[in-house]
């Protein structure tokens, strides 16, 4: 099985959401990867399918992109 | 320490998401919402601060939307 691993680019959001990730996972389980930072891994990310950060690979290779989906508004109908 | 929750509306992304979690997470460790058909629970979650599902409640409170952050166009600059 593949590890998890975290994308991020160093904004407070995704510092908040790498905390809540590592509290929910367990810090041996994830891979922590700041693309902002180390940028050769941006074409990875993509590869994988990241197309927005914070995003988390499963091992089973879904990205869940964190952040915005459908509104509440919309589910409400 | 509150458990996890997980609330989402029965769309494919959001149930593809809920096997993603649960295996991410142990199933033991995190509630299950459908706030589609559980429509009692809504309140609770605009009240916990669901902007939009699927989310994801951590145990500190910390509500992380699951699906659009910031774009890799921006994160390229």
């Amino acid at each position: 099985m593949s590890k998890t691993i975290f994308y991020h680019a160093g904004c407070p959001v995704c510092i908040s959401a790498e905390h809540d990730i590592i509290n929910l996972v367990g810090s041996e389980n994830v891979e922590i990867v700041n693309i902002g930072l180390d940028r050769s891994r941006i074409q990875e990310a993509e590869k994988a399918g990241v197309e927005s950060v914070p995003a988390l690979r499963t091992p089973n290779g879904n990205i869940l992109h964190i952040n915005f989906g459908a509104s509440m508004a919309d589910v409400k109908g």
